[in-house]
C-alpha cells in the first residue's frame, strides 16, 4: 500500500471515503470483540481441567508433614516453593508463595514500604515528602495504577529494543527520593521486548542513593514463549547478590497465564533477609494463602519441566492468534507509514504506534464498532501518552475466527483516523 | 476443693508441694499439645473432603454466564454473593466475596482508609495527627495487631456479659479522632459472649463524631453454635441503615471454620455506596479473588440451610471437646477461687481469668511442659493485660484423648502459680 504521506490530496480523499464506507458497514454488523486484556482463551483453560480434581486422598493435601487444609505456613507449602524456585532459578528459601495474584504481592510489598518501611528504610514512605518511581514506557497499566495509588511521582523512561534507557535510569537513581522501578524484563508488557544481558547487568549492579530502593522484577512471562523455543533467563536474585544488591530485588511471577487466571498461584522471590523482615508483617494481614491450590499445582506439574511442556501447548494455541493479527496488520497497514508494531516471540501483547495524536481516536472508534482495545494512554503513567500514539493489542482471548475480523476493524480505524488527520492538516 | 484464700499457711504449703510434684512428673512426660489457636481439628477437615473434587465439568465453573476460571468480577461470583447474603441476612448486592481470609479483607479496608481515605473521609488517615480505635477486651489478638500495624492508638473497653461497656463506647465516639471499633458480636473471641439486642441497637444507632467511623463487625462465628440450636442474629446492615448509619458498618465472615481454614472463602458485607467506592480501589490491588474456590463452596452447600446442616456435624465434634475442658476445669479448679472461666455455646474459645499477676507465669509454665496456649496478654492491645490474668483456651485442635491431659496440665500450672503467689504474700 502506498505511504499516506506521499498521497496526493485526491488520493487521500479517495482513501478516506473508502475507509469511511467500510467503517459504516462494520458498525452495522454489531460486533462484540475484546482485545483489551491479556486474558487467556477458553482453549487454554481447557488444557488444565484435570487439575481441578487432582487432589483425591488426604495424603495429596499433605507435604513435608504440613497439612495444606489447615491454618499456618504463611510463606507457602515447601513443595510449591521448590516448584517456583525451579522455574525462576533461585533457591526455595527465597520464594514466598502466595495466592492467586502476583499483583497483590507487589501491591502489598509496596504497601509495607508505605506503612511500615522496608528492611533498609529510615522511615515509612508515608512519612516522606516525596517518593518517585521509575516507569519504563510504554508499560503495564496495572503497575502504574499501583504507584499512582500511593501518590508516588512516576517518571517515564523510554523503552528501547534492549530494555529501558539505562543512561536515564542511572541518572535518576542518584536522587534519594527515587525509591523503585517497574520492570517486566521478559516479553515486556506491551512491547514484547526482552531485556538484553547488558541492561540486566546494569540494573543489577546499580547503586541507587535510596538505601531501600525496590527493583521490581515482574517476571510475568518467564516461560511464555509462543514463537520460539524456551529462552533461559538468568536468576536475577543471584546477579543482584553478586553486586551487593541482594535486598534490592523483588521478583514476581504467577501461574495466572499457565493454569487458571482467576485461580492460579503467585510467588515473590527476594532475599532471605527481606523475607525474614516481611513475613511477620504479611502475617498481620493473613494467616496463610490458599495452600490447597498450591498443592494442586504441585501435583499437576511436579516440576519446571512439567510446566514448560504444558507451555508448549499454550504456544500452539497462541502462535496462530498472533500470526493472524500480524498478518492482517501487514496486509492492511504495511507500507502506509501510518503505524508500526512489534513482533513479539512471547508474552501476551503487541504494541502498536499510530501517527502522533491518533491513538485515542482509534481506540474510541474501534469501541464504537464493538472492538474493545486497552484504553489509549493506559500504557503510560497517569493514563497519559504524551504523543497519543500507543495502542496495546491483546490477541489471546478472541476465538481464532473472530480475530481476523477484529484486527481488520482496528486497521480500518487506524486508516480512517490517519486519513482524516492528514486531510485536516492540508 | 477448698478456696485457696481460706487455706492456712500449712495447707497452702501442702498444696504447693503436691502440685510441684505433679508438675515435675508432667514435665518428664514430654508432652506436645497445642491449645493456642482456634484451629479446626482433623475430624472437621475430613467432613468436607468431597468439596475438593466437586467441580467436574466445564459448566460447573460457570455461573450467570461468568467463567470462574478466568480474570474478572472483582466482587465475586454472583452465586457466592447470594450464598453469603443468605447466611448473613443481607442482600447479595451488599456482599463482596473475596479470598481465603476475612482478616485480609478487614486489613485491606483499613489500609484503604489509611492510604486513600474512606467514602466519607476528609483525608487519608495517614495524614491525620492521630487515629484512635476502640478495642473491647479481652478480644482477638489478630484484630489488635492490625490496628497496631497502622499506628492507631487503641483504647480498651471492658467486655460485659452483654457486650462491650456501651456507656464508655458512647463517650469515646464523641472524639473525632476515634475512627473505629472492633467487634466479634456472636460468640466473641475469646469470651464466647453474644452481644445483647440492646447492645447491638446502641451500636447501630450511635452517632460518632468521625464521619468515616468504621464499625467492624467480625461475624466470624455467625453459624458456629456447638452447644445449642442455631441462634438467629439480626442483619446488622439493615439495622444500621435504619438509624442512618448505612455507610458506618463493615461486616465480615468466612468459611475458614466451616470448610478448610487454609482455603475457605471470605466476605465483606457493607453498603452499596461503600462497595461502589471501594471496588475500584480493591481492583488496583487484585483483578479478582479465586472465584473457582467460590464456586466449589456454592456447589457443595447450595444455600445457608446446607451450611447450617453441615455446622451441626461440626457441633458434634466440638461439643465433647469443650465439655472435656470445662469438666476438667470444674474438677480441678472448681471452688478454689483462683480461676473463673466462661461457658460458651458457640465459637472457638474459653476465656479464663486467673488471680491477678498470674497469667503470664501460667502460660510460660504450661509451655515449659509442652502445652502451648495463646500467649498471655495477647487478648489485650499491645499484648499487655493490665491485670495479667486472662488466658484464651482453644479446645478445637487437639484430639479428644489429648485434651483431658492438656487441660489437666493447665489446671496444674494455675494451681502451682496461685499457691506460689499466695505463699509469697504471707
Amino acid at each position: 500500500m502506498k505511504k499516506y504521506m506521499e498521497m496526493t490530496r485526491q488520493e487521500r480523499q479517495a482513501e478516506y471515503a473508502a475507509v469511511k464506507a467500510a467503517y459504516d458497514a462494520q458498525k452495522a454488523m454489531g460486533l462484540q470483540l475484546n482485545m483489551a486484556r491479556g486474558k487467556p482463551g477458553k482453549e487454554q483453560l481447557k488444557l488444565v481441567m484435570e487439575m481441578g480434581t487432582i487432589l483425591q486422598t488426604e495424603e495429596d493435601y499433605i507435604d513435608d508433614g504440613l497439612d495444606s487444609r489447615n491454618y499456618g505456613t504463611v510463606d507457602g507449602m515447601p513443595a510449591a516453593r521448590r516448584l517456583f524456585a525451579d522455574i525462576l532459578g533461585c533457591r526455595p528459601e527465597q520464594c514466598f508463595v502466595g495466592g492467586n495474584a502476583s499483583l497483590q504481592l507487589m501491591f502489598d510489598t509496596i504497601s509495607k514500604a508505605y506503612v511500615n518501611g522496608l528492611l533498609h528504610s529510615e522511615k515509612p514512605w508515608s512519612r516522606l515528602e516525596k517518593v518517585k518511581w521509575i516507569c519504563p514506557v510504554p508499560g503495564y497499566d496495572r503497575h502504574f495504577k499501583v504507584t499512582e495509588n500511593f501518590g508516588f511521582e512516576m517518571i517515564s523512561v523510554p523503552m528501547t529494543a534492549t530494555g529501558p534507557d539505562m543512561d536515564m535510569v542511572e541518572e535518576l537513581i542518584r536522587d534519594p527520593a527515587v525509591k523503585g522501578m517497574w520492570n517486566v524484563p521478559k516479553y515486556s508488557n506491551p512491547t514484547g521486548i526482552v531485556y538484553s544481558d547488558e541492561t540486566i547487568q546494569r540494573l543489577a549492579s546499580m547503586k541507587p542513593a535510596a538505601p531501600d530502593f525496590m527493583l521490581i522484577w515482574d517476571n510475568a512471562y518467564c516461560i511464555h514463549e509462543f514463537a520460539c523455543e524456551f529462552r533461559p533467563f538468568g536468576d536475577i536474585l543471584s546477579l543482584c547478590e553478586k553486586y551487593g544488591n541482594a535486598d534490592m530485588i523483588y521478583e514476581y511471577a504467577s501461574t495466572s497465564k499457565i493454569t487458571f487466571p482467576g485461580a492460579g498461584v503467585s510467588v515473590m522471590a527476594t532475599s532471605e533477609a527481606n523475607l525474614a523482615y516481611l513475613n511477620p508483617l504479611i502475617n498481620i494481614r493473613i494467616i496463610s494463602y490458599d495452600k490447597i491450590n498450591q498443592m494442586r499445582h504441585v501435583k499437576y506439574f511436579h516440576d519446571a519441566d512439567g510446566i514448560r511442556a504444558h507451555m508448549r501447548r499454550h504456544a500452539e494455541i497462541l502462535r496462530p492468534k498472533f500470526e493472524t493479527v500480524l498478518s492482517v496488520f501487514e496486509r492492511e497497514l504495511g507500507g502506509t507509514g501510518i503505524a508500526e508494531w512489534t513482533h513479539p516471540r512471547g508474552g501476551y501483547f503487541i504494541s502498536l504506534n499510530t501517527m502522533d495524536d491518533c491513538a485515542r481516536r482509534v481506540y474510541k472508534m474501534a469501541k464504537s464498532i464493538g472492538v474493545a482495545l486497552t484504553e489509549a494512554g493506559a500504557t503510560f503513567p497517569y493514563g497519559c501518552d504524551p504523543r497519543d500514539r500507543n495502542l496495546r493489542i491483546a490477541p489471546s482471548y478472541p476465538a481464532a475466527e473472530e480475530l481476523e475480523n477484529a484486527t481488520h476493524v482496528v486497521c480500518q480505524c487506524i486508516r480512517f483516523v490517519s486519513a482524516e488527520t492528514l486531510l485536516s492538516r492540508m
